[in-house]
């Protein structure tokens, strides 16, 4: 195993450093990086560091033990990530192919270092795509019926159907990959902090449908997209990532999603990444994202 | 006399860039430069011709009556900016500098081709940087009183001082840099395509007051500014300009107020080096701006 | 037929927008965006017309024959592009896949608007990549024998197959996707302005072998990626596209390459499209690219 | 005092991060942040500790021999910094006024945490700027006399009269804002790592005289500008900060020169501020910048 990676978040407190330095140093565990963000204003304290995964000469069982002391007379909040456990990904798609060619693509150069386990969509239209990366697809329709009570009841049924295909396959991370179906606040709960989505806007603008649209008629001069973890309110989650590209008077709406496409395909994998390799600490509305 | 400029707008037909080519073609007008734009979605058509001024044989008020009857025929809006007026600019100020210093150090240098008639603030000071520059300094402080109706009265009485000063100094452009007065929508409406503002956001986000706090607050990855003409609804006239720079959890509320006032005096000094070198055409609440 | 688009190049002159435009009025066909470009400096003036194609009401043969004549008289360098052709293009790769992914899916999306006639390589990995596509792969592999001589006539015996495919396919651009042989000064020539290469670098920094780890050792804070016209001098071509991402002290010479593959895949496919929508100008050393 | 800054440097060794953090946990400082960076080819370690300088209940010289026998035993380069001492600065320019206006606006703001005790010139036109900010001006002008030999005694005149200048006033940084003269070998020795100067390119390109010129030149679609440390070859010495902007074929030379003093400026800026506050540490010919 190359590398355990410890996630810490605390109130702030004097020898933090110093007490969990001497932790993994007295266990033998060479810190080959060591990351720390003090929020002063809130007085947390968050910390990553990545250690020597051929140093470890105990069981896992008993590194989590013995830090779980230390943990408990420090009063830390954390998880530990050993680098030889792929994280298990699901993708969800719509209808826009950019994002999940360039998940599965970077996938395949081992740029993302996980198992992307299946694919979900409400459309059978990337199923050719699935196929490219000979990746299981699952086409789950919704077809407006008309009726608020059945399409309500539709949309219940499907979301257990995805409920069931992640526990299943036992998916540590769901990518709402231009996913364009809003999942249920119970849904979200019970995924908090596993759910990556992207919003092709500079959020908190242009919050909801057809951003680009609504960016053009605002005539704005820069465009952007966002990645942030889903939360009950909608596109209101954890921002992990944004960029932008500016614009002008001679982009047609049709030439920015063209533009926003790159941009939310490139935010979305940074963000991705992020996650996989257990950079980012959430603190309320917020993450810390170790560079 | 360097170069004649008409800014020309209309609806699109058949013939535009010929028959008006073709004018000043068969007046001996060199053309330096030509842009054009067409909003397809609107079908209108924007235009900017520069000319060669030296080639002007016939005096100012022939040459645009005799445009003035194409432009009949051809129902076009138009303007036309000669290079050697200078266009007199008031600019507008509270309490921080870098806007103000960053305006009057590029006019300086010459990179602002206008005549700084005056800066107009509601707090002392910015007075030692308008002396530094040798730019009359006109204070006018509104002191809140607690009294809604009073603080009213004073804040009508002050805009219609700064009316005034504008009107006895000629002014054709007035510049908000960082002025945290709000102007009245009947001051802001005289003066349409005349007010330039920079706001601390990449708009349509954190419209209003402190943004860079909200910014924060949000989480966000990206903060920027925006330079806009001022109309009636705040924060809600036509973008000009936005930049961006790239934050992160480790910059607090101050680190983004810094960062940012970089990014308002960029954005800021190009919205009006746009506006004076008449690049600029408002079509409803969007601009096309030439490059 | 959507649009015709003509692209002129002449020396400076009075009069050109008035007669140009006034040719294509007289004609019936309307402009449907018109840019141009004075370089001041060598008296040089570009152009780019596009017109609406369902005016033309003459064949072909007969507009370019009448352009053709004007084009006499005013001395103009000028082509003329018909959107109902769809360019035929190869793309030479190597071993990355990342450009060659990109430019297939951006195909497949319909961005590109040309006909991917196949695909070639010194090696057979990426062969799997083109059959997810379906683009005919040709392998031409090249083995160093250590005979400097017999390494050449190798070369030369590639480059002859390469350059035979290229006319069977009747190729009308070549993309070096990450081509990592250096063509020769002769095949280079005989396809002038035809063949777009992306350097790993922001030229005209690091040319040649190596850029990364180049950078790395410079300790440089922004990589980047150029695409260009390939010419007999290598990495000297003129420039279409560049741009950048921020480096730190953080980053190992592994992640200059990941991070500098998005640069490149992003700036290859605007210089690729770019070319295929008629908006480059080659002059000398430099291109004229219209947004 | 605010605080004390830890700068430290050695190969890397297993416990550094217990054994400096115990240190100081048990002297009783609390560490307010602490960055590190481990580079993996080099087995080299870098550090920066920032405590709480209100925690020090010694003297300073108690703490700096404690913390010398640490270093000894652990075989550290390091420095410390403590905040309430005010670097001292002096800036050298030539003609343009654009970097040395914003410094002196930046450390009137408060921005830039130093004492600027001085300007020194070979030209007399930016006086008026230096006296704007009350800062003593000192113009030591260099007249090309044809003779080469004449010509490069004065140099050496002038630069002897410069190095006792920076004796005088205690300089401890001396920031080259567009200094249009080479420094000697000699000179730059003497203050190593105490120099930053800022060329406007993205070096390694266009070293040397005229960068904009040459990339315009070159048709390059990005320009920039570095600032580094400097040292005995010129253009050569350890970047600290880079930054660019897009530029397209309508820009001339002049233009290149305009939009990159907003580069230049703002580049040598951050990378002065990044000194100031003891965020960098030289290594070779690299720099580790702290954020």
């Amino acid at each position: 195993m190359d590398s355990i990676i410890f996630l810490i978040r605390c109130s702030d407190q004097k020898g933090l450093v110093a007490k969990i330095s001497t932790f993994f140093f007295d266990n033998g565990l060479n810190i080959l990086a060591c990351q720390e963000h003090v929020d002063e204003l809130n007085q947390s304290y968050f910390m990553r560091v990545k250690l020597c995964g051929k140093d470890l000469c105990m069981s896992r069982q008993s590194l989590e033990q013995a830090f779980g002391k230390l943990a408990e007379q420090l009063s830390l909040d954390w998880s530990v990530h050993y680098s030889d456990y792929l994280p298990k990904v699901a993708i969800l798609v719509t209808k826009a192919p950019h994002c999940l060619y360039d998940l599965l693509v970077r996938h395949e150069q081992n740029e993302l270092k996980c198992d992307i386990g299946l694919i979900i969509s409400n459309h059978p239209n990337l199923e050719g795509v699935a196929k490219k990366f000979k990746i299981p697809f699952y086409c789950l329709p919704l077809q407006k019926t008309g009726d608020i009570e059945q399409d309500k009841n539709q949309r219940q049924e499907q979301e257990k159907q995805i409920d069931n295909l992640l526990c299943q396959h036992h998916i540590d991370l769901t990518v709402l990959a231009r996913y364009m179906v809003i999942l249920s606040q119970d849904f979200v709960a019970k995924y908090a902090g596993q759910i990556i989505n992207v919003h092709h806007a500079i959020l908190p603008a242009f919050k909801g449908a057809n951003p680009y649209r609504r960016a053009f008629d605002r005539g704005v001069k820069m465009i952007g997209a966002t990645a942030h973890y889903a939360t009950g309110d909608l596109d209101e989650g954890p921002i992990i990532e944004q960029d932008v590209e500016r614009v002008t008077h001679e982009h047609s709406p049709k030439d920015l999603v063209r533009i926003g496409a790159d941009i939310e395909r490139i935010v979305l994998a940074r963000a991705v990444k992020a996650h996989l390799e257990s950079r980012i600490i959430i603190e309320g509305n917020k993450t810390v994202v170790f560079s």
